[in-house]
């Protein structure tokens, strides 16, 4: 389900009901955003570089990739800067 | 292959070339960040907070899941936002 809820590409012809969660689900994001940063007017772009980076940390934890280079234990920090950074 | 390199968890019987590419790949953009950044004792945690951002950016565009909630023109963006947030 992960793999196929972001995938766009292979939706576009089934999969309308998908397409329709995730773009409330990012506004709900932007929402956020707006309300924890100091740059507001910025929130269309911060919302996407904070669910970008999320999204690779997930991918990448999922698939064993991390643990070549550095420890589990690194992933909530890793998630918390891919937050705050961009805030 | 994109899919394939950062797949470990599938190569962990068969792909020993791929993760022995992997970690050099990776100990050179350590290497890059300690040469940019002024926080270089932070390295180790730098590098992936950028490797795993722009793997999200790649995943997620070329799903063309970034589409719909934003422009194409975004990327560059979200790419040097990838990067400069964790320096």
């Amino acid at each position: 389900m992960f793999e196929l809820m972001f995938h766009h590409d292979l939706l576009d012809g089934a999969g309308a009901n998908l397409r329709a969660t995730t773009v409330p689900l990012f506004e709900s994001l932007v929402a956020l955003v707006e309300q924890a940063s100091d740059r507001s007017d910025d929130s269309r772009m911060q919302a996407p570089a904070i669910q970008t980076g999320r999204h690779g940390i997930a991918v990448l934890s999922s698939n064993r990739a991390l643990e070549l280079v550095g420890s589990r234990r690194d992933i909530p920090v890793l998630v918390e800067r891919a937050v705050s950074a961009h805030l």
